[in-house]
């Protein structure tokens, strides 16, 4: 039947945006390898019965180039088109690696878009420079902390949140186990820390951010945005691999929101636990993430609790500042058991250009958060040769 | 400050959940690795940091056991407060691997609800009776294929869906890969193919449905679902590992969607890929996604261009079937490369339970869908001990 139809593939574009993939294959495999990519992730229908011509010409991947990198080792760049990831992230990230997820020894490295895809995309609404304005911080990274632990009342994390902006944090965020528990309910919730934050700044003169978290219940993710902004927040933190990626995308997009947005990365860590599959750190924390908006990614430090590598750090450094069309660099956030004694490290490898978060240990010395936040910030400005910032008399 | 504080931890109910983690840590580090998950999942705080002793008591998880599995294995089993969990899918996918997902050698093997949490989800809104109940197909496996391949005109692929529910498929599902690109829009497509699948079950008196894939950004996945129903759709495909797991479970409960949904395995595979690390497949494409209120779960059978083992597979079925609180058994839909010559064996592993997918081998050999159909209709019944339906003289 079909062979006698016209098919609709004639009417797509011949635009094509390429994947990177790393295989675990042979020599002799490696091209049929890569040409099961080419049908899974568009036709997935066997190559003997794809119906026309059109729909193998214009629908199916084509192999750009299959490179070795070593013993079984190869990488594969497919130029899909780019009609079939349309307009849609969703689709976009089903088309980079939605079944070859599940298949054995399939890396996605990265991908590379021409304007005319990337641009269906307004990724950061801030990025780095956007989010330098907001705050005013011209000359240093950001600092950033959490605000935790879970389980003190609404008033106990307000007293917190004043503490670290009176201390000068820039960028304080809900811990993102804070969720719409009945102990910690966000509408209060939100509303003492904004204006925590706020009462700080009027002292300081500085112009902190408390960021809550919004990841939540599909329908409820826009609403709290929107309610968070009304109640005075300066962000947003999500975490995407909870509430999806396009859940953030909607809010970076949606202008009733536009506030600057720190991604998280709980539930993530599958995607980058084996060399030989998932999606690299790169790609994943920097790419997909810059893609649907935000304006800083979180991330496992080096040498933290967690367990990235200074190697797949860098690679996410690199992902959040590679040219991407129109769509702006954004900050890499490393976090995760990182101390204030490890600024320096810190400040050398990841540049001026970087959100620095510190959770736990910006408690301790326990007694003073202020001059520990103080402490954090003097440490970052010594590390980037800044001077330390003059006290104002009236900022505690 | 906080010491001197009343903590809002002490209104917290001492209901817990449990959830079970192989990991990989020797004998002498498998109580301090499954500690860390106690703090890591709540307050993620340092253990002498922490407030008070009500956040101590009440927040933070519990070591209810560890045994050692194997050399540098272990199982750890660790209850979480339930009100830490919420009433939230996000926060409670959170509590059960978010940061965790992150470090290495921990793999979550499953969760066991109490009722007063399983409660708070409806799951699935068919599930496997109220799934048989709407087609009326009550002594066999349900059998599923997917239109396919991308490419061809929503006129061509409505003509297969035609004749795939004259052959009697019981659920004719979108291929993942369609989503409301310019060559095949999601109305005009829904349109026309729910039309060709109730022409065909007025000339057949079966009941056959077709499951449009409602994949889609965060905003629209809602109003896909309600338009689809509108159009004369009978199901859903969704892939949550694209739209997220919330988004899910939103169109389950939503009562102007109302159809029954079969979830795609799309961008899941990384949970998978280590035996390690990730989520075990029962926990994933059994508990999560019943949780989350998938009717039918599609994942990659043993044996075919992907990766499943048997025992996998196993844990899956288990997963679709075991007792959870009031939330329905869904079906196991194994997919991925299936042919009608293994019909047999299917039927034995799988059971009378199951929903068996077959895509593009149901289109060999080329010429007559119906009839391709129709054997592997045959061949189930043959298979389950059913004898062969009846042919009705108006079904072509």
């Amino acid at each position: 039947m079909a062979n006698s139809m016209p098919a609709c593939a004639e009417t797509i574009s011949d635009e094509r945006f390429t994947a990177i993939y790393h295989l675990t294959a042979s020599d002799a495999e490696a091209s049929d390898r890569a040409w099961d990519i080419c049908l899974e992730q568009t036709v997935e229908f066997p190559d003997d019965l794809i119906p026309t011509r059109a729909i193998r010409e214009r629908i199916v991947g084509r192999i750009a180039s299959i490179v070795k990198l070593g013993r079984d080792r190869h990488e594969a760049r497919i130029a899909f088109p780019v009609d079939v990831a349309g307009g849609e992230l969703t689709q976009l990230l089903n088309v980079l690696f939605g079944n070859v997820s599940i298949k054995p020894g399939v890396r996605l490295m990265g991908f590379e878009l021409p304007a005319s895809l990337a641009n269906r995309y307004r990724g950061p609404r801030f990025g780095q420079r956007g989010l330098r304005e907001r705050l005013d911080v011209w000359d240093r990274p950001l600092l950033s902390t959490a605000i935790k632990p879970m389980g003190l009342s609404p008033k106990e994390l307000a007293e917190f949140a004043y503490r670290f902006a009176l201390g000068g944090i820039d960028l304080i965020k809900d811990d993102h186990g804070l969720a719409n528990q009945s102990f910690v309910p966000f509408r209060e919730r939100v509303t003492r820390l904004s204006e925590a934050v706020e009462r700080a700044n009027r002292e300081t003169g500085l112009r902190s951010a408390y960021l809550p978290n919004i990841t939540a219940p599909a329908d409820q993710v826009l609403e709290r945005a929107r309610l968070a902004r009304e109640l005075g927040a300066g962000g947003y933190l999500i975490a995407p691999g909870l509430a999806g990626w396009d859940a953030m995308r909607r809010v970076a997009d949606d202008d009733a929101c536009g506030l600057p947005i720190m991604s998280h990365p709980a539930f993530l860590g599958a995607f980058t636990s084996s060399p030989l599959a998932g999606i690299a750190h790169g790609a994943l924390y920097g790419q997909i993430t810059r893609l649907a908006g935000a304006d800083a990614t979180i991330f496992p430090n080096y040498g933290g609790r967690f367990a990235f590598s200074i190697d797949e750090c860098r690679d996410i450094v690199r992902a959040c500042n590679a040219p991407m069309a129109s769509i702006a660099p954004i900050f890499p956030a490393p976090a995760g058991g990182m101390k204030v004694e490890r600024t320096r490290e810190l400040c050398a490898f990841y540049g001026r250009d970087s959100v620095l978060l510190i959770g736990g240990d910006l408690h301790r010395p326990a007694g003073d958060l202020v001059a520990n936040c103080r402490r954090f910030e003097n440490s970052v400005r010594g590390a980037i040769g800044v001077p330390p910032r003059a006290e104002r008399p009236d900022s505690e």
